[in-house]
């Protein structure tokens, strides 16, 4: 009889680990609060308690070759970076194509997940669900959790002297929609994450003024990369990630921030990181600089205090006038309906193998699935971490020790600065590459560069010096796809092909050819002299 | 007794012309049918018939320190790219401080500029002018036309084939103002100029699909240009300039092709210039690339017709629906008040000696002020025009033989292909640096960069390599003013100035410096090798 298996959430998680339950034959029920999949990319322009929240302008900040799922490639015509709503029709194909949607229960709610009392045997759990006021109880043989950690806001009022007295309007960013809210007002932003510039971004729409407050700072890179094309096919590639981590972290910081700022010098725009010991996850937005330079949005350091229609900021005397404030200051996360002794969430931090698995319970039955936030695309990860769990349930794939699995957790937890920064604080964010490698060895299913070079050169050339695109992950080993290599081979057309809509002949292809011939030349006759 | 010139209108170049004719000693004049200074960019939300109109997202495409008048600086804090009306306020500081309102008559209508019986001895004009329905008319020594060429809509329509049976809206770009019309439209942009590229950005914010339909396509740059630099202070330089002007011209055309693709492909992203040998006045827009990249706006060919509610493009078989339709077609210059036996346009061009003086008149009486499209900001161009105007007025400049400019005039006309494009079509776009220096040659203030390096090298360094700002035409000669080389010296810090609104101490300073110059020293060394 196929293991049965609980999912909490229908969203980008949630899909793939039902996808991924029944590619290994397990039987999956999904638990969805809402009527309808998508999870933080359904729009709605009201709030949802508990649910994430969109704004209206959202547009992926992957682009669509790097936000695939590995056997399922958007459409050709699909635009390169997705506003929200293509993303959610990506979702909704997914979902038709493998015959997602009979496994979700909709509107039901998962009240509380509690082991069976014979668990340290059989590694069940009770599930208890409501759906329309009425609670059922159910049994399953694990439990996959795919609530993300975008639902609950982050904002602690009490660190923010004054705002009691602030008699403007304020809200944390998850209540923004559209910018219609900040029309003819004096907008500040706090706190300069992805959100919290693009909601800055927008309000310079309608707003009177804009201010960002941040005391970190950011590194900020744009989607339009070197020559137009896609910030993260270009950033993020086997080959750079090996030099990156391949040098000292010092030298990989400073050469990361010198490329950031050959766009603008960050530090005359004043969002210069504070510690640049550590490259934090870079915020990407197209339009930050313009807004700065032609003085739409202003960046202000920390804020020291409120007044009754003002702000005060650190280092700065004089008080400026406010009418709203829009909190950025992100989200916690919470697992209310899992008891603490199974799983307890600590300054956004949760000690889990792998950033799936609580390293001490007596069967490895319960994964959380996309807990954490990727430099790049979510799907790709969250689909493998859901291949190598629902491998772990069958006994496929198998854990290490307790001990080892502690020693690793504990080892992210003693502050260890990778270059994309482990730190404890900032421990969601990954440097997917080497996490995504290191799932795809558990389950087998690494793509062999070295082996690839003698069978299929071209292709092994794609997979080294090209986007480390998902598709990798279907070459060979279980969930193979016969689609994966013409997949990569044709990344870079696929990209292109929704922009060229207006096709020119390139008559002067020659002069260029010419010139580079020349260029080379000159190239090699530096070189030869270099040697003699 | 002082000589009296006539002004018709009171932008940018006609507060321009009252200053300089006061600095000469002559009296000016202005009239403007409006009541108030300004011109093109005083922004209303209405439309005024037969004035220019702003739509009201627009943000200034040269930065302040290019854009300023050459003794009157821009105050520090403001934005280094300028939205209108800050830029409107900036005009009615130099209006008040230097005094000009008194001169100038509002809501007066110039009916007819027409030569006095007895022109040919005194040049002199019969200016007649409206005001509330009374005509006036009064003997001028002098006139100065300062209208711009922004007022009238260049669209014909019958070229536009079924334009007639479509039966959305449309209208010409003039007319646009907030993108609350677009709100949930499809909509096609036909023309891809500055204003239709930023109409269809703005569309984007409201609009449900926005196409740009173009033939020839356009090179785009950024105003956030390298490392954050205001575009138009690091591609504006003596050093550069000259460079450009002694290179081949394909070869020129081709290295500004690569930088303008270092930023995005234009090939890919469908907007590459159809005819690459010439290159044409660059787009400045910073958005236009995101927007094509994540399918906010699609590019597309030439209109081959229109149909009831849609738009069919050439070499393409479908038609796509549009609700709206902006023509960004441009302007069409006239000056209706004068005969055309003096001053006659024709496909845009007027035949006028240095874009100023009717050639064949027999008195050099009357100057066309702002009557061009500098690749560059107009304030230092129209005020060096009005600046040598007044002098060849007060005859301490003198004009060349009939002859002689007539040869001139009639080069231009000539389809005469410099590297920015004075064919015949594109007579109005000028290669601002060649000009400016030619009519500061004339007037006697051009900078002797070579004689600077002498007495003063630290300025001549300014002069050369720094951006062109228009202070160098204050340093010497007639209308020298004390502040100019100060101005030039603080240019970049007080470009800098507005945006350090976040300062954090540069603690990584020293590991860039050993990075640096272990950089260096590699270059050394690889240069010893190369000579050895």
């Amino acid at each position: 009889m196929p293991k049965k298996v609980a999912i909490v959430g229908a969203g980008v998680s949630g899909l793939a680990s039902i996808k991924c339950c029944l590619d290994e034959g397990l039987e999956p029920t999904c638990f969805e609060r809402s009527d309808d999949i998508g999870g933080v990319w359904r729009f709605t322009d009201y709030l949802e308690e508990g649910k994430p929240s969109l704004y209206k302008s959202l547009i992926s900040n992957t682009c669509k070759e790097m936000s695939t799922f590995s056997d399922f490639p958007y459409p050709e015509d699909f635009p390169v970076f997705l506003p929200h709503a293509r993303l959610l029709e990506y979702l909704r194909m997914y979902t038709d194509h493998f015959d997602l949607r009979r496994h979700i229960q909709f509107k039901t709610t998962v009240i509380t997940i509690r082991k069976r009392p014979d668990f340290s045997a059989t590694g069940q759990w009770d599930v208890v669900t409501e759906t329309n006021g009425k609670q059922t109880s159910e049994i399953f043989d694990a439990v996959m959790v795919c609530i993300g950690y975008l639902a609950d806001p982050s904002l602690q009022l009490s660190s923010f002297p004054g705002i009691d007295k602030f008699k403007g309007q304020y809200f944390h960013s998850r209540e923004y929609k559209t910018p219609e809210v900040f029309k003819d007002k004096r907008v500040l932003v706090v706190g300069m994450g992805n959100s919290g510039v693009d909601i800055a971004v927008a309000a310079t729409h309608t707003a009177k003024k804009v201010m960002i407050s941040t005391s970190r700072g950011a590194w900020v890179i744009s989607r339009v990369f070197d020559n137009g094309y896609p910030w993260d096919m270009v950033f993020l590639t086997r080959f750079l990630n090996m030099i990156r981590n391949s040098l000292p972290g010092r030298v990989t910081t400073w050469l990361l921030a010198n490329r950031a700022n050959q766009w603008f010098n960050h530090a005359y725009y004043g969002i210069i990181p504070e510690n640049r010991s550590v490259i934090r996850e870079p915020i990407i937005n197209d339009e930050l600089p313009s807004c700065i330079i032609s003085g739409k949005i202003t960046i202000r350091p920390k804020v020291k205090e409120f007044k009754e229609n003002a702000v005060v900021f650190a280092n700065t005397p004089v008080a400026e006038e406010v009418d709203l404030i829009v909190f950025a200051t992100g989200y916690k996360a919470s697992f209310p309906f899992i008891d603490e002794s199974i799983l307890k969430v600590e300054n956004k931090h949760a000690s889990l193998y792998k950033y799936i698995f609580p390293p001490q319970l007596e069967k490895p039955t319960l994964a959380i699935i996309g807990f954490l936030r990727p430099l790049g695309a979510v799907m790709p990860v969250v689909e493998i971490q859901a291949r190598w769990a629902t491998r772990v349930f069958k006994g496929l794939c198998k854990l290490p020790p307790v001990s080892t699995m502690m020693e690793e957790v504990n080892k992210q937890k003693q502050n260890k600065v990778n270059w994309f920064g482990f730190s404890f604080d900032e421990v969601l964010k990954t440097d997917c590459l080497v996490y995504m490698d290191q799932l795809a060895s558990c389950i087998g299913i690494k793509p062999n560069v070295p082996m690839l070079l003698c069978k299929d050169p071209a292709l092994a050339t794609k997979i080294f010096f090209g986007p480390c695109s998902s598709y990798q992950y279907r070459l060979s080993g279980p969930g193979k796809w016969g689609g994966a290599r013409s997949a990569i081979m044709g990344q870079w057309e696929r990209t292109l092909k929704p922009l060229r809509t207006r096709v020119v002949p390139d008559s002067q292809r020659f002069l260029a050819y010419v010139l580079k011939v020349l260029a080379l030349f000159a190239i090699f006759i530096g070189i030869f002299f270099s040697f003699n």
